[in-house]
């Protein structure tokens, strides 16, 4: 593993020094977050559902109509090269692809170099970075220290009749003005709700809970992002016979749940400690129930089989 | 005026050719839409009511809660650097300020190194952008070739509940949208409505409209931005009389006006030909109705006074 000053970065096309890993200040992808991005983790040099990924990659380069021109097969190789560069086997990977620089010259929302409209043609930006994370599987050390806590917060969920939910792109300030609520409480991770008031997630991870009456996640017809890891802890739990109910819920359900987690690329399965202050299941200890240290285990053996024994 | 290949914009403080003008791409701003924009015409070499954009792009840190430790007045002096860089002094100038790249290390939404979380300290970057323009005021070319064809799209505004409509971000997906459906018509702009169905203005401009008995625009308790164009043209029409009413319309009220013209710092005042496909007052002609061309007249003089004539 490098170390942060010899950090390498794939950007269109060729692997550079971090400090040299740049984009144009007219590139669209920084001036209007004109870019579609997909989070995966690599898990001893592979990276896990790639194959999901590169879908959810290539759902949101077509919400944006951006065509980049590159196969799965090509972005796998720039995920690859760039975890070779830096030596990396356990890591987070960021894959975007933004819509380029516009050419100079009148565009069709009128006046010369109207540099705002989508329509003008760029040349995508292709731009993967890596970040070194602990070993995953059945040996994981977590990537959190502890537990999350979880606060409502009263910014709601972009609706996707203005963004789509299953649109990942450069323009997130919806999520970080949630998170910037969190600096009053300290919380790790905030609540979102949708219009109605039904919680659609954290700012940058899926929410589960149970009942004790099987596993609980908000269902992709509100402004849900789709994750690959929201599919993979469904999946793990219907194979065991867990019972999964994608529906709508109000905060109050998942400040009275037995146990709570949060699921993302990077984290995996992230238990949550506290809900709005309020301990989960009351006891005040910092354990993770019976569910969701279940659910993690099998996550973890799905990892190892799926990147470690793969390799070996 | 320096030719495109001669461009230069301002970044981080210093003037450097277009082609070396470019940010980190871990830097915030590209990675999340994580910066605050302003775009400022100069006249003559004046930026035009410069001091009403600091306003709001201070407003667009503040909602965003970037510090960037800049005064009003070492902001204009950049601005003032990059026209003089450039040579130019009709143009049209973009002031951009980042949150910046993280500290590498752990952050408060936990883990290592989450980069996601906008409460980790990092550097602003400032970036000032400029590109030429026809000159403005009484002898002024307009900056479109015609008037605009204006299109009701399906995308709706962004909520102020998800994103205040007054901060102005690097975060323009849902306006990129907008825009991106008028791939079918060729239509030069997209008239947004908000979740309840009224108007709340095009994509990147301001929306006015009358039906003979005064000035309409979309008010400001909507999710509509405040733009320094849009406070123009008001006080313009107020101090000439013509009563002016911010309410809710809906998109009938815009395609049965007599006329309808859009704002923004870029254009100006920009007459509008069609609505949906129907001419704008029905008389085929391309010609700004007699409110549009009045206020244009009067927009004109001022641009003239606070400009050119103050550097005379």
């Amino acid at each position: 593993m490098t170390g942060d000053a010899d950090r390498r970065y794939h950007v269109d096309g060729e692997i550079v020094p971090a400090e040299s890993a740049t984009v144009r200040v007219d590139d669209r992808g920084f001036r209007y977050g004109d870019a579609a991005a997909e989070t995966v983790r690599a898990y001893g040099g592979v990276p896990f559902r790639w194959d999901r990924h590169a879908d959810r990659l290539a759902r949101s380069c077509e919400a944006l109509s951006i065509e980049h021109g590159l196969s799965d097969a090509a972005l796998r190789d720039r995920v690859d090269e760039t975890l070779e560069a830096n030596d990396l086997t356990d890591a987070v990977c960021e894959v975007s692809i933004t819509r380029g620089r516009p050419a100079i010259g009148a565009g069709p929302g009128g006046g010369p170099d109207d540099r705002f409209d989508p329509r003008i043609d760029g040349d995508p930006t292709v731009v993967v970075t890596a970040r070194p994370l602990p070993r995953g599987g059945v040996d994981a050390e977590p990537v959190s220290d502890a537990p999350a806590t979880l606060q409502t917060v009263k910014t709601r969920r972009t609706p996707d009749r203005a963004v789509p939910a299953d649109a990942t792109t450069h323009a997130r300030v919806n999520e970080l003005l949630a998170r910037l609520e969190l600096r009053v409480t300290g919380a790790d991770e905030a609540l979102l709700s949708d219009a109605d008031g039904h919680v659609v997630g954290g700012a940058d991870s899926t929410l589960f809970f149970t009942d004790g009456k099987g596993l609980r996640t908000p269902a992709l017809d509100g402004p849900v992002v789709p994750r690959v890891a929201r599919a993979e802890v469904i999946g793990i739990a219907e194979a065991e016979g867990v019972p999964v109910e994608e529906g709508s819920y109000a905060p109050s359900a998942v400040r009275e749940a037995d146990e709570v987690f949060l699921a993302n690329a990077t984290w995996g399965i992230r238990p949550v400690r506290t809900v709005d202050g309020i301990a989960v299941d009351g006891d005040g200890e910092d354990v993770a129930g019976p569910l969701t240290t279940l659910l993690s285990r099998l996550f973890d053996r799905r990892v190892e089989a799926a990147c470690y024994d793969d390799r070996s």
